[in-house]
């Protein structure tokens, strides 16, 4: 048992010696060298309440697991329970002060979580804190767990919650380009390939065509983060099970399945997956494809809405703030450049979550923090980025209905709608001559008599120019 | 109709002007300019008859749509069908001279397959080269299509061909990781996290281990190279399907799906997948994905075998060659060393990807050319690393057993194995003691009469450490 | 003038509309716009005080100049400098709340500083807060600026300052991996190449190599930090002057260079650097260059110090926590394992940096505010990092001397100091007998007869194999 | 002696055994082994004839310095010194056929040299090939050297061939660039910030702005480059100098000096220079550094030449092929487009270049390999790309200098250049009454009677607005 005195101290020890903790800390020695130890960043455990969540879900398996196995007294499992739910309900948050980017693979926030746990189930079972004889960090709470195996699951549950959320935020984004596309349906306006005048498009095609490719990255995150749902919960130090009764691992998975409600399943080779950390890349890569979207799609939003008036000038974002300390009346795209430049953060931590997940050696991967970190961290900015983007930006945004149509008018490319009819080659001379002349490629067919103006007409028809036709008209010659 | 004369040269135009072509060539003009505007890097299409396959394969399923449509005669569709399966079956590879790095958005690529079958259908018809009256590049052999339609389609299509070749070679690795598994069961040895001793296991864990973790990669890499099966035929130019006719897109998808014996799908929606490479993407972060465990398992090998007298040396790679100018003797892990600078150029050729990936612009992404050089490439290095490893490493590999277990014998960490039965605290106190002490566990444990000797055997008993067990001892106090 | 009334808020206006504005901020309506629009990370202007530093700094330069130029009064001129020295020497930091990553190219950060300023500098001079009338953020504080130079200018003036302190920590660092190369300058032990024993080298090598390919990085920083000295006043909105006089540009670069005493100097041309920002990228270059060395130290001192009984276990670690929550006794790196993850961190920044530096598009790029975020973050990352890591893990590192010993006389790999007598192919007999037999060179050698028992005392005598020798020995055979 | 038999092979052995090598092969049996293992890439050392030179005047200035020492006769010294000559003279490039991704840290490729030299060596001392008691690569030709001195070297001689050959292309793309700014330097056109209209400039500007940024870039080019001309020639294995002579070092450096006329330096400490490879990041990151404002550059031509009729159409690029399988007449950025993608692939062997960077591993780094691969590979894309951009694209653009006027003519931020006479907040009314009503800023500025005519075409006049001025005007009210 650990000492305490009336100094409004308690004394722990470990490994490395004695240390006096403030009795109004409910963490303990091991979380105190981990605060000491690690004055890194600006990312503390405190911030990140659904990987908190994790940690105390992951703690309340392992205890409904060890006291079906007899490994824990009924009171110590009831207390150690509460204390866990209270985690979940956002009590204690500051208890988790230790710098998410650790040394230790994680074993600071293991034992940050145990300490913490195990002196609130002592205060509910009527002990004072310290007194771990009747709850320890280590041989109750951690019981049958290794950092190894508890950190891991505990990060993927947090991130699972994470992904949970993020995918609300992206549907209403998604929603709201949607919801551009129905308003824009009839707009037409010049399609642009390699920046050049193409063929006539509507804009909301445009805003239908952003909404469907993030929406093709629903499958590809939910695959992604159903990984998370796989766990090494049992493997304990190095997917051995050393520690560990037979059938723990069994109880441990289904006592989470039971608690989130998810279809949780045991890792098929624990010592494979000890060391392995890959879906916390497969889910940074996830993210990164997103974020390669929306960067495009924020590009092209700046890009169709340049000017006022020496750009495209296709569509109006909504005006948020004076553009310019100096040139008056300017409106900026302040929102997708924020947006951008979020994309360009998830990007470089994908690649910080790459070249930590390559340093595993053997039984482990001491590097697993800065990959939580960065993971957990992308996930915040994006969904920031995305309600940020919906609400100040996409929502706002107004069509430049007469701008696009004459754009149509103007190009040269609608030429493109008579292959079918008069071939390429004739049209490319149709194309050249409106380009030199600076003629309408309308006049010019009518001009060299290719067509009827009927025909020529039909074909030119907008409605026929955005969507495959068929027109059975012959060329006068 | 082309001119042609009798100095071996026929003369084709475009909308550049006239060049002279060799009659002996089967490409044209528009794959000549390709050749001078792209004299870029040391990767030519020619190199890759997986992607001509593609091309091949795409433009007979355009043929047969267009025909069941009546866009083409019987005699053309089948002409061009005939010069396709040529194609297909490896002859007139040389004829796709161009470089994989181009710009125009695989236009250059895409007029080279329509040049070739174009002049190839000609001979087969009766007719010369160049007569593209009978036949022409775009009217006939591009019929409906657009570069940014046939183009990604023929990518995706040389794609999953090269992502079935490439799980075999990674499935005949994996095997040879689990033979190693199922040889090397029985031998003891230590594990280690954080390079530090830890607890027990065998050496076919750590291998068996590795194969678990590549398998894994199977259903990601599966689901990754699944995107490939979704196409954009019928989009055209910008998604809109201007030129093709209503139906020939689900016509082409059917055809292609035949050819191929594949399960074929058209995009949702066609304007935005005309931009979005993210299936390049996706496949090289799945690439990637198993370049990181490969990078990690390369470093295991070398660091376990190393030695032969100062490392690890828990067991030998074969020798491959004189690991030295100098140093006599001196035998090197060559092969993982080069598998892991493969798993380097992959993970390079992922951001290059990545980077292409973002710079889509409005209706296209003109930068795919690059994305599909580096998806190519790195499957074709990852296949012959895989081929490399297995034969040249992992199948000779052989293990030095009586190290192994002496690793075991003399390890700390063993003490691990006690904390079920006397708690953390006092076996932290032996670890302590055996650490400074230089004695081993073992003896500490009876020195300070803890438990019964036979007690101890059984609980470090190597059978009971490298698994889950229920042992029921007691200390003695 | 802005109007104020008793409520205890001032009404300020922009292009937007009309805002309230509490009258204990010293910040106005637009940094309020910021506020509001940029919800976006945990990265606030506040926590960045040489940052501010540099706002402040760059501010008092441009009213110096402006003063001179007759722009300003010598009352706004002398209470724009005071206000500026207060915010230099700290005051004020908690009116920089906005986010470091924004859109707008950074005109956030502009009009907070102006607004500061001009408020601050208006209850100097007398005024109430919101009276711009008599010294305005934009007109004065703001005047001959805009955002397009002033917050560049800003952003290098705190980078310098930034990494004026990286290199102080740096330095630390480095003297105490050549202190430890002092104190181990003469414990022998087996030099290693691709994890193989090599041929034998001391201690203090290893130690004093780590420090010196530490110092050659100073040279690098410096001339990617010098490349912040070259700044862009007067380049205004696109590196035009529009709005500054003539002279303008070099009276400011003279004050700043007056009030930093840096050797500042104005960029040669000012259209093409006001919208390049490569010195941001270079310099997260060279801290990436650090960042590759420094893994490759702490992936060198974990694997050296790994054990305790079955690693390389030359020298120790101090231990800084227990290791694990399961494993009693395990001492982990810890510290180079941090350390590990913070260069991780800066290698994926280096990524955000470059991506958004490519972002540039015409006459600017709205991207910077990233830029500067990764560059500021990643030198207080490894500023904590370089500290961690110097005082609580290589200052205390102790050599088990013994051991590396034991390593050399085991080695077979000395044989290589036998070369130059006896050739490389009798050499390669005689390692690969070693190797077979088990025997040690020293024994083969004699027994073969190969050389004198004097000459081969000689030969591998430790002195004469860590450095280049002349030894004038024949072979007996 | 190998011996040789009459049946057009000779028979060569090493430490793995016996091999027969072709009498037409100067290379042996160590090569050999290196083709069979290393059947990896695209890149072989023979693509890339400097790496090949930087081999031959390693060798040779190796045997200067061992022929002074009385390490090699006279006659060695001569025939080594002749066969390194002619193959820096081109010839037997066919005999270096290995893989440039090779793992044993380029001991293949060292010893590639050292068999083809010594072997021709060996007919010029008038010995057959094979016959290496006379000549062996091992004792003579790599005489006092091991792959880790000699081979990093040759890189590091070889890259500093490529950066002088780099530099010819990258000046003259610059000076084209610059041609193009004096060519232009009187059209007005407006500037553009975060893609908004802003303030005029001349299109001039914008190219001189191109060039410029380039231009600074020479410096950390430079910068980057001197590093390769410090070398570690005589660390031998480890850095410790084991089987060099005092004095090799300095005189075999001075050797190479002379040779190739650079101020080539040994390195301080010679035990981290061997595992060092920073050199070869440092290069890769100055050459992304250019990359990133080429990128930018290429993106900008696309960009201002847009169109032809819906685009920004500043300009117009030459014309280099039809831009489109589909789109008659369409004409493609191609060139630009091809920069690009080269340039994303500089960037993803940068990401290589620094992960096998980070690999080194104690006393060597055995990923140097595929780094060199990257750097070269690199090199050699960007001079291609070069040549095209400046050949096919910079050098036949021409100007629209009615459009570019026009621009500035309707644009409302002209505006700006009103600032210094009636303030930031009046000129935003003006602004927003423009944009709200489609007046010009010159009407509504009269109409206000804000200025006297006179006086506001001072202001707007174009030579004012391109530059600081000084004016003196002041407004009406």
């Amino acid at each position: 048992m650990e000492t305490t005195n009336n100094t409004g101290f308690r004394v722990e020890s470990d490994l490395i010696g004695q240390r006096e903790i403030p009795d109004s800390d409910l963490y303990g020695v091991q979380t105190l060298r981990g605060i000491e130890n690690f004055e890194i960043s600006k990312f503390h455990l405190n911030e990140y309440p659904l990987f908190i969540k994790g940690l105390a879900i992951t703690k309340m398996g392992a205890a409904r697991a060890n006291y079906e196995l007899g490994l824990l007294t009924k009171q110590q499992a009831d207390a150690i329970e509460q204390a866990c739910r209270e985690i979940i309900d956002g009590k204690y948050h500051d208890q988790f002060p230790v710098d998410m980017i650790q040394g230790g693979a994680g074993t600071t926030t293991n034992m940050n979580a145990n300490e913490v746990i195990a002196n609130r189930a002592l205060e509910i079972m009527g002990h004072k804190r310290g007194e771990y004889t009747y709850c320890s960090p280590n041989d109750h709470v951690n019981c049958s767990q290794s950092t190894n195996d508890a950190y891991p699951t505990a990060i993927h549950i947090g991130m699972y919650f994470s992904h949970l959320r993020y995918m609300e935020h992206f549907e209403k984004l998604i929603e709201s380009f949607e919801r551009k596309g129905k308003e824009f349906a009839s707009i037409l306006k010049i399609g642009r390939t390699q920046l050049e005048d193409a063929v006539p498009m509507t804009l909301g095609q445009t805003f239908s065509g952003f909404a469907a490719i993030l929406r093709d990255e629903i499958k590809h995150l939910n695959e992604a983060a159903n990984d998370f749902l796989t766990i090494n919960m049992g493997a304990t130090a190095i997917g051995t099970g050393i520690c560990a009764e037979p059938g723990y691992a069994e109880k441990c998975v289904a006592a989470l399945a039971e608690i989130t409600g998810w279809d949780i399943k045991l890792s098929d080779n624990l010592v494979g997956a000890t060391s392995d950390t890959s879906c916390l890349v497969g889910y940074a890569s996830a993210l990164k494809r997103v974020a390669v979207k929306v960067n495009k799609i924020c590009n092209d939003l700046r890009l169709l809405a340049s000017g006022p008036r020496c750009g495209l000038g296709e569509f109006n974002l909504p005006a948020m703030q004076p553009g310019s300390s100096i040139m008056p009346g300017k409106v900026n795209p302040v929102i997708p450049e924020v947006m951008n430049q979020i994309c360009y953060k998830v990007i470089g931590n994908e690649l910080c979550v790459t070249m930590a997940g390559e340093a595993a050696q053997m039984e482990l991967n001491a590097m697993e923090p800065v990959m939580a970190q960065c993971d957990f961290e992308s996930v915040d900015l994006m969904i920031n980025g995305f309600d940020t983007l919906r609400t100040r930006c996409v929502d706002g945004i107004t069509a430049n209905a007469d701008r696009c149509r004459e754009e149509v008018r103007n190009s040269i490319c609608i030429v493109t709608a008579l292959n079918p009819v008069i071939g390429y080659k004739n049209s490319t001379k149709i194309a050249k001559e409106a380009l030199e002349t600076g003629k309408s490629v309308y006049d010019l067919v009518l001009e060299h008599g290719i067509l009827t103006q009927k025909d020529l007409d039909t074909i030119l028809a907008p409605e026929n120019m955005i969507k495959p036709v068929k027109l059975d008209i012959k060329p006068l010659k």
